[in-house]
């Protein structure tokens, strides 16, 4: 009997697709589920695809696998995933590879990671994006864990990974939760990705009336240009689809409530704690809290927009406008991520590697974009950028945007349309490059009720005003 | 001997000024402090300012004590704090209280009050605004901890709490950690308070060029009026102020790298969990670590501004405009806040009374102003606000508001100030009010990659759209 290249734990679609896009890479794939209907139904389907062994239970599973054992777990994360870790650690041996591949928090990742290395087995918290189908035909892994297991792991993932010019959408992130942190920063970037243009939509329609049929052309025809990325696609593709039930728009038919599964929000929770300004996420994050809340729109409804009939924006100019708008702010919260994402490397000891992360988001996942590849030369350039924004591409394309970008942003505010994300992306732009920011005003309330000191700008040290003496100044 | 009615150990400023605030009522007072030089300095600069009974020990201050004891332990949060605990405990008897008057985090504050529960001992989480000065001559006073240590605590901690129209700024707040929780956000509220008082200064700064002195005359005149608060008016004495040493504004020589301690970027962290968008306090964090972050604003100087100089907003005009969108805008972040603080409630049981709590906040705390008494009244209708931004009297201000808001929020974006703060507050009002969001277009976008499903408008249920087959709806 021919052993198993590697395992797949968990069969629901992410975790059979996986399977399959093994097997169809040749590999001999070790197959099993806690109920085995799914085993049966994976094999049933698609067993043809190429050489699968189901496995009832998790001993004759483990004990088809070549050594040293690959075993991926596609489970729900959370306590499922734990359950899973002490139902197989057991049966591993020292060199045993246990990979994750579900969206775990990357403080569970190092806690798993380290309470397995004292077993000699190597924990790896792999990111997996692209969805149900990139995950069947190719979609952008991001493993973390030792150097060791990736010698053992990485050809297999790069050989069912997306490929760009050739080039494998997988890459070894670096140790312990490095690979679910920066999985976890791009969900960030895609919730502030898909906010952006979901603004850009609504100032299109509500600005210029422009129906979900003409804003479909609109986009498709942005996706041939620098904005060119799947989730510009797929924004066509939904804003053209008619709903068969009503023959209405497909977008109108929908409830406008966003759903969100966490990974948004544990990003800006852990920027926060490493003090990295991700206000682009935060505000797609919030926008969705705020369309989920039923009652409180309800309650909001009566309240007054904009006063008279405002003087509306120009039609073609306005589109390119806020295409512009829309370029101007995804530069910034992809600048913000991968800050937060070199806080994280710094934090952590991660080393990880701005460049080769561009590199394989390119293909596979879901914020796959030409820009990407913008990015990947960025930190390519022999001196590494402060922030993206600065890198020269980018800071051109910021420089030929911002007159479209502030008319845009002041036309949301005229015109009533929410854009939290548009602007608070131009007031981060804004203060980032402001000579003198109102912070010193900040510092001087905070040393007035406080006693918080200040530092000044002409001199070191730290310094306090007796704000309720004689208002000298002290040195503290 | 006389025993002391109630102890305050670790006698750095604010428990020193506490203790200093309880013997100038009429109760004697144990004092200890880890380090004896502390507690002999407070009795030799203060000890004729009323009865107190310095301890050298821990043991000493207990027995000093009547009962049931109350120990006010005023040390730094964390470490420090749980080390008192340790100390302290064993000393203790069921029925004594055991009052944590420092920055905990509310969770801390839970993990405490339960272990301490077990022995007997209650513990208080207490939150307690007004800085320095507040705490000698009358701070506000937000105690958590069971009703029964209410009952023994309230009438001191009343007695030396500020007043506003003769009411204490002091109440139960609810069990376990419901007074750190509430504590916590209002520091977040301040920290919006405050980040939206520097975009006023600096838009009116910027964009009329007006001199810090000039605006120490606009700040006074607009706490003569509905803004009327601490915070400006402070605000006024900051600007005012003349650095002796140059001759130049005070506000022009502190260095503007705005520092913060950690209960706003807790509230942000925690208002995440509850799923509740604190957009204000969120942007006021990041503006702090914007500011903070020397290297990359050094790096981004060069970004440009806008380009050709703007046709400036005219003088008195504008003036008036950022004082109402100031307006607005705190609007918004109090109400957030509040937000926050009925979802915490909820979440932990705690059923905290929202209009008890603007009550105490109208005096002693840091945002201590004429509005609060507004939130209270809009609270003590017969049926309270879903949220403030629809009680009578504040719709009534955002409608009022409104068209300078827009204005204000536009020009900032035209003149390349940065102004988070506001233009957060008015993406939220705009969001709030929407009759749709574009939220429908994301919700299909994640059905389109990840199969997430969405609800329609017009029926009930969970509907998928096969987008990769013929792309007709499933009800899944």
């Amino acid at each position: 009997m021919t052993l198993a290249r590697i395992g797949v734990t968990g069969l629901a679609v992410m975790g059979a697709n996986l399977a399959r896009n093994l097997a169809r890479h040749g590999h001999v794939v070790a197959v099993h589920n806690r109920s085995g209907s799914r085993t049966r139904a994976l094999i049933e389907e698609h067993g043809h695809e190429g050489a699968f062994v189901a496995c009832e239970t998790p001993e004759e599973f483990v004990a088809a696998l070549e050594r040293p054992r690959r075993v991926l777990v596609m489970v729900k994360a959370g306590a499922p995933t734990d359950a899973v870790i002490e139902r197989f650690a057991p049966l591993l041996e020292p060199g045993d590879m246990l990979v994750d591949g579900g969206n775990a928090h990357f403080l569970d990742t190092r806690r798993r990671e380290a309470a397995l290395r004292e077993r000699g087995v190597h924990f790896v918290g792999c990111g997996v994006s692209g969805g149900e189908e990139g995950a069947l035909l190719g979609p952008s892994i991001m493993p973390g864990g030792s150097a060791e297991s990736y010698a053992a792991l990485g050809p297999l993932l790069e050989d069912i990974a997306a490929k760009v010019d050739g080039v494998p959408c997988c890459t070894h992130i670096g140790p312990d939760g490095a690979g679910h942190f920066v999985k976890m920063v791009h969900n960030g970037i895609e919730y502030a990705d898909m906010q952006l243009i979901a603004e850009a939509y609504d100032l299109l329609r509500q600005g210029l009336g422009m129906s979900p049929a003409e804003l479909a052309g609109v986009f498709a025809e942005w996706n041939r240009g620098e904005l060119s990325s799947y989730l510009i696609e797929i924004t066509a593709e939904v804003l053209r689809q008619v709903d068969a039930a009503t023959g209405r728009p497909f977008v109108d038919v929908v409830a406008d409530r966003a759903e969100q599964k966490g990974t948004g929000r544990w990003t800006v929770q852990i920027a926060l704690d490493l003090g990295v300004p991700v206000s682009g996420i935060a505000e797609a994050v919030f926008a969705r809290s705020v369309s989920g809340d039923a009652g409180l729109r309800e309650a909001a409804r009566g309240l007054p927009g904009p006063p008279a009939p405002v003087a509306g924006p120009a039609g073609e100019g306005f589109v390119e406008d806020v295409r512009r708008a829309l370029y101007a702010s995804k530069i910034v919260a992809y600048a913000q991520g991968f800050d937060q994402i070199r806080a994280g490397s710094a934090e952590y000891g991660w080393a990880v590697d701005p460049g080769a992360l561009a590199t394989i988001w390119r293909g596979g996942c879901i914020i796959r974009a030409v820009f990407l590849d913008r990015i990947r030369e960025a930190y390519a350039a022999a001196e590494q950028p402060a922030t993206l924004l600065v890198a020269p591409y980018f800071a051109e394309a910021l420089a030929l945007a911002q007159r479209s970008w502030r008319r845009v942003v002041a036309a949301a505010a005229e015109l009533g349309v929410p854009a939290p994300g548009f602007s608070s992306a131009l007031a981060y732009y804004d203060a980032l490059r402001a000579e003198r920011l109102p912070a010193a005003l900040i510092q001087g309330q905070r040393d007035f009720f406080g006693a918080h000191t200040y530092r000044r700008v002409d001199r070191e040290g730290v310094f306090h005003t007796l704000w309720s003496g004689d208002r000298t100044e002290v040195e503290g």
